[in-house]
């Protein structure tokens, strides 16, 4: 039985990547929840790094050319509740995250769902919205309950969208084993991940922040959003500054989320003996380290695969707070037919653009 | 070779412990700082919980009576270095751990040095200041540079006195696995090492933060340095209230500061599944716990003692930010001479003091 | 569309709790695997510590009397797969473990599911084979494959029963941290547990284990299994002997397995500082511990609910190799219609009967 | 004052570096045991990799040449007490670790003494015995007693000479987070710290065990001391082949020991997700890996510097037990006189060469 809040249309708009390099805004049949699933009237729709990406070359196991809606962080209202749930309600105002596991391989029994062994195989119940299947570029969007988070009343969906992001920087945390009180922390690349790994830094105990980069408006809203100290990489001997900044030690832990090899290099180089990195970023070719000053300094090093351990849950908390706040991320918003704008505003950054939002 | 500020004098006035319950105010020998120590003058000791028990009983292996100088909890400035001490210099203002291991049992190797095991044993290189060998209730004390802390230009010399008091708080925090993002946090507890306890939560990334306590005067300390919501036990049912403010999931962290019985069974009780549970407190007789709630519901526990990991070291970087304040907790001051009533005061709690601050 | 193996009857043979302290051999349908489910021919069903005490009382969210068939340490035949199976093959030797979580709640999510917020709801997914819906006193019965687990060629089905009393073992050892290599161990508690437990700290790198109980038999069927030092604890003054038996250190980790309040005490008071204690026992009552010297010790504690992590999963690779000996602890089988003469013989201990399995 | 055996002669036989490339076998100075150190009889000094390159370049703050006596991993009595200390005798048998800590740095306060801030200053309390002060390939040799063990009765001086070795792949299993029950691990490079892993690995709960390297000579023993699956890298595809042990799953944990930037990238590639890999090598140049591949499979790494927490302590109770045996791995033994025939058979690795000891 499936209960719906009001008459839901059959058709929706949507954007369609109808081939390689072509997303097509066009009308799609309105999907249905099915067990376990919800219905969400999309109103927000964030552009993340990797769309661009997907729409240039589509992405591994994507649902077929002319059907498949990308588009993974978004945030709306549940309006029609499929079988067996309990846990959400009409009108219920919802942000989601990508990914949702198959539930029955080991890794998702065990908790580590974002390496689901049954990646992109919907059949056996996994789900990477606006990945191996439709995602949030659309009116309406159909997502299983534990890929779903309810927001609070003092978050607004555009801002709601922006927790994948945050959980991407809040997962590397998790899993390199959070802040230790009071130390050094370097946030490597001052993006949208960078600059919630800052604020996260912040909130959970770091001593000194320290952000890195090379763009120095990006850097500014850093240091606005919490960093101590920022360094324009282009500017000075990062490696040298890091460690004057930190009384010789190097940085106890750093946030890469800069992902290009140079900054991983780097990352390693001004580390301090028992340092930490988490590597958060996504590198595009082989990356060329020192991997016996990872050795000989007793560096313990992570990859966190997107945001893992249902994390989302634990930043909505923080934003209620106040204490992550995503409005200064969000440059420009756009209506769904002016998707192309949007991409364009984004891949080209224009106006110092960093977070652009779909309106569907 | 002894490095010296200026002409340190012979004699000082000192607390001593003449007989069990007599602290008396006297003239006693200037200590000299031997290999890796160096000399305070002492400008604060804070009298901590265990000092009116220590006067009264005394403490295992305690220095002689008629020359025994308690206090643990001071801070000051270097005026003279022993040998082999560069990591200090004359006129550094300081604060002090009263810790030092022996530095050569395996626990000691491992880092574990306040679980040394050669405790009490000052042959050995172990060291408590104020307990098994003289501390700060004197004009000048000596310090191993192992338990000596430098303090920021910011934080004054009262309040770096409670460092030892956050290290207790923040080793608890460390032992049982840091702050999880997010988390319902409760501080059972609002003497000193608990109003210690809710600040570190609240700027380690937790989520709610509850305060639960008998005294409605230090519960709202409480919710002025970060407590989102004050439960007085006297007055609410205690278990069923932290379910509510829960989602009926109970706390992911307990912080069990209060040092009873009937405060550790009842932490036990208002825990979360898979919850976790600091016990910090000191414990004075057997406590009786419903033991299968842990097991039945997968419930993590640690015991901390004292202000281990060098964590002191951790918490200047807050205090320096602003992050931890000290001086609301220190409610009243005395000099030195005025030792036995600042001991009143404390004991009885006088003008609801908490914090009582001796300035030799 | 369900694929099986032959004809499956429609009638089997069962036993069927009709009435606290009432279980009826009879004839019941035979169920039918659905949506990710197989059925299993049952060859083989242990008699776990709790099965008296549900034959007795019930259990929370038990299927109805007359309707209600216990057991779940079972293992048998895969005859039968129900939809969307694919990781089973119709005649797969399996054995199952008893929790299966909602996969929905957030500690399921997380990994977390035998403590799964949706404990006993069926309708929600969550199982509790034996406890809250069938189990497998009974010809066959009917299995999630997350409840499921191939066993090796060489590992009987009789043997396979016990990887769930291992998984109670192992899931402790894995809480609290693993064994540190070469660390004293002690296993309190002869029981199948504690023997499992034994057996799982020889081979994952304890140094010198000590097991502790009250009779001599099983004693010595955990010196054959690999405890080098055996203590029965009515003759001697355990926490005397175990601190001789380390070097006055007292032992690194406790693996608590009698679950009795009396055990519990004694396992914190040898405990080493900085020890561990692995709670693994089910305590009917309150039990009155030494809290303070979990404080001043160090000591980390944890409960373990039942076999989590997925680790019955861990366990076939050990039994495979023969480093985990279930037979030794397999002291009498019964057929299905003397499933009677079975629990008295489990329950009186009747010629030192440690674990009796049913076959169906 | 200082307690002797017996008659200690004021000169000894020594192996000096007189100039880079030339060890010169001459009489020297028995030195003296001051504060806390003994004086060791050296019955035996292994001959370690790097050795060779110290010989050759000496090393960062070595002894000046004509003083320097090289030799880190030795074994023997002990004949005289220095000041202070209690923890050993006269006559005790002992084995040594290189590494000593300042004790006074906050990295060897917090237990991470192998990367001591004043690494190289003897001055400051920091030892690297044979490496930045004299150490074993002589008849007589000073440690400080945090880096002497006591070894077993049942343990020659030969085999102890190898803990140091075995503490190098212990402290990389510790560092990473030890074994997790009944995973598939593979060794990479079977040298004598990966024969050491290998049997760490069988001995601490892995499933699987997987060696591989390039000599079959090396694996043949490899799997004579438990590895179950050998593979020679130059003779099949590793990464293939790892995959096809582990069920398509890849290596839950890699403990890389080959210390070569092919053996560092290949360890990357097989790989399970989640899995994890512990850096042990030594590796003298940048290494090119797959860091996006440890991002999207959420590995975990680690480096770890040399024989950390005190583990040699830990290898103690495994060699006792002839859980860990060396015999195997010691193919030479060489008088000090004969010890450039030793170090050429340690190089040239001729007859096989694995383990050579020079016996003084």
């Amino acid at each position: 039985m499936i209960n719906s809040m009001h008459k839901i249309p059959e058709k929706m708009k949507s954007a369609v990547l109808v081939d390689y390099g072509k997303l097509q805004v066009t009308e799609t049949a309105v999907p249905q929840p099915e067990f376990q699933e919800v219905l969400i009237k999309v109103e927000a729709c964030a552009i993340c790094g990797t769309d661009p990406k997907i729409v240039k070359k589509g992405w591994q196991n994507h649902p077929p050319l002319g059907e498949f809606i990308p588009g993974h962080e978004y945030a709306g209202t549940v309006v029609t509740l499929g079988d067996q749930v309990t846990s959400f309600e009409i009108g219920d105002r919802v942000a989601v995250e990508p990914h949702k596991g198959c539930g029955i391989c080991v890794n998702c029994i065990r908790g580590n769902y974002t390496t689901c062994l049954n990646y992109g195989n919907v059949e056996m119940g996994h789900r990477h919205y606006g990945f191996t299947c439709n995602g949030g570029y659309a009116e309406y969007a159909v997502n299983h309950i534990n890929s779903v988070h309810k927001i609070p009343e003092n978050v607004s969906v555009d801002e709601a969208t922006l927790i994948t992001t945050t959980g991407s920087a809040l997962y590397g945390i998790i899993r390199i084993g959070g802040i230790k009180a009071g130390e050094a922390v370097v946030v490597s690349g001052p993006g949208s991940i960078g600059l919630m790994a800052v604020q996260l830094a912040k909130i959970m105990g770091a001593g000194k922040i320290i952000l890195t980069g090379t763009r120095d408006s990006r850097l500014q809203i850093g240091k606005a959003l919490g960093a101590d100290v920022v360094i324009n990489i282009k500017e000075s001997d990062v490696k040298k500054k890091v460690f004057q900044e930190t009384d010789g030690l190097g940085a106890g832990l750093v946030l890469e989320c800069a992902g290009t090899p140079g900054a991983a290099q780097t990352a390693v180089d001004f580390t301090a003996k028992n340092g930490r990195i988490a590597f958060i970023g996504i590198y595009g070719e082989p990356v060329t380290i020192d991997l016996n000053k990872i050795v000989q300094w007793n560096i313990t090093t992570i990859g966190s695969k997107a945001e893992g351990d249902w994390c989302l849950e634990r930043i909505l908390p923080y934003m209620e707070k106040g204490l992550i706040r995503a409005q200064p991320l969000i440059t420009h918003t756009f209506k769904l037919d002016d998707i192309h704008k949007g991409f364009e505003t984004f891949e080209k950054r224009i106006d110092n653009a960093i977070k652009v939002v779909i309106k569907p």
